[in-house]
């Protein structure tokens, strides 16, 4: 199963399609902290290109999208995708356009134009995805991350990284907004499984943030008046495009949903870096929810995102 | 050599004091990308807990200072070198008091205090040094990264990585300041000739900002009435401490020292984000000075401290 020539994700390039030849800006093989006396595992996806879990799935697409020889890669996102895309188009030598929102943070519009990709401001994130695919020319492939299939595949060698450390988890708390992260690793982690290297699929809980959750609503029903959660920005899609396939991953592998609201997600932000782990409010939203749940233990929770990114937004949280 | 069972810089513990039982937050195992038409090998150093190469170091002075039991460790810095401490103190559930020149980035101080530590703020870098130093109590221990012997014990290991890939260059480009990385790679290298590893020590070249180059003034002799660089202020130390072992490595490996401008920094930065290498002035300081030297193939650059700590100084060079 793995390529012991090839180094981070590509190690398992034999398990990845269209990767045979690859540019590499070192994603893949991130580091485990375990914090044992809570039964935890984090995988620090902060360890990485552009400093977000997206890097794994671009990756993957962009690569894929220079094989098949394309010119221009277009992309819409409020952020990490956004930066993940435009610095793999770099290094693949590919024109990249990225379609975002107008409230998307400054600090990621400039990583995403110094990177040399065209930044298409839209009114809402909404607009960015229709006139992402509504503007594609002939020379453009679209990656969004929200549908690309390869960028799943990208995702799920998290799962093999797991495998290959004999850290296989009970349960994977993860939060879910396009869920590519979430049905990633339950790809990797079925191929393990049809592989005869695993002998059971971990429980998947999916987490969202109050005021923003189709996931839980699908499962618990719709919640009224409900105050939006300022921190968990990073999770508000709306309408998930991939939403039965997260639904049937939660009900194949008996998990569930929850929600987590501000106070939460701040309490578990402090935790995190009371332990010298600095990560965007996005990961502390995954830890939340753990401490929520009960009697579980040897339990993955990926930290999706460095929260050097988010400094302005922790800043009023530690001061 | 190597440790199986360990990960991160821990795979070679064998070969770092005081190391045998240990917290870490993952540092170490970096990627390394090369760029073959350039010549250069790029190790990128802000794969890291906190975004830049002094985790390394941090990592081994704190499970130090808690193996022999200390309570509160004490550091000075203007920004990564703190932030560092203070992450690592946390893990390692020790007491942190971070000493800082009131004009470090407000991005950095919240990261400290983040983590828990305590900042003290002072007049100016010296300042900050000497208070850090005057102000010790018995349950004080100074980790101070310019001093510290264990520091460049944690630096050293890259070299043991880049021997493990088969990469030992001809020639290492980096940065210096108070030089822990310079000597920590050498120190690196010439433990693997001792051992009888490799034959050949590479050739190191010190890059410095123009108006603050205390090694390339020792060496070319002083300059006067040069403009400070802005962009290289990670590199302002104006009297390091090691400056002697520092011209040792040089005078030994037949390399020399270098300094570059501004205008040079920004050039370095824009080819940087165009390939994908999201870094920090700092690191483009290196890759600067790399394209003035002439001849030189198989060039070591490592890549020090993420990009995007540093929005707010690279944001008028991108818009």
């Amino acid at each position: 199963m793995v390529d012991r020539g090839e180094t981070g994700l590509w190690r398992y390039k034999r398990l990845i399609p269209s990767s045979e030849e690859h540019i590499t800006l070192g994603e893949g093989c991130t580091p485990l902290v375990e914090i044992k006396d809570e039964g935890i595992i984090l995988k620090l996806e902060y360890f990485s290109p552009t400093g977000s879990f997206k890097d794994r799935g671009a990756a993957v697409s962009v690569n894929r999208a220079r094989r098949i020889g394309v010119k221009s890669i277009v992309e819409d996102s409020s952020g990490n995708a956004g930066i993940a895309a435009a610095a793999y188009a770099a290094r693949a030598g590919i024109r990249a356009r990225i379609y975002v929102p107008k409230d998307a943070p400054v600090a990621k519009r400039v990583l995403i134009r110094a990177c040399g990709a065209d930044v298409v401001e839209c009114t809402t994130r909404k607009e960015a995805s229709m006139r992402a695919v509504g503007e594609l020319t002939e020379e453009d492939l679209y990656i969004g991350h929200t549908w690309d299939a390869f960028y799943i595949e990208g995702m799920k060698t998290v799962a093999f990284e797991l495998f290959e450390r004999d850290r296989i988890p009970e349960a994977v708390v993860a939060p879910v907004a396009s869920g590519t992260l979430f049905l990633g690793l339950f790809k990797g982690f079925t191929e393990l499984n049809e592989m005869g290297f695993i002998d059971r699929i971990p429980t998947f809980y999916a987490v969202q943030g109050e005021g923003c959750a189709p996931i839980y609503e699908a499962i618990h029903g719709a919640i009224q008046g409900i105050k939006r959660s300022s921190l968990a920005d990073g999770l508000r899609i709306e309408e998930p495009p991939r939403k039965d396939e997260i639904l049937n991953v939660i009900r194949k592998t008996h998990g569930d949903a929850l929600t987590v609201n501000d106070d939460e997600i701040v309490e578990a932000l402090k935790q995190l870096y009371k332990r010298g782990v600095i990560v965007e409010p996005t990961s502390a939203t995954a830890y939340a929810a753990f401490k929520k749940l009960e009697g579980l233990k040897d339990v993955l929770i990926p930290m999706t995102g460095t929260g050097i990114k988010t400094i302005d937004r922790i800043s009023s949280i530690f001061t």
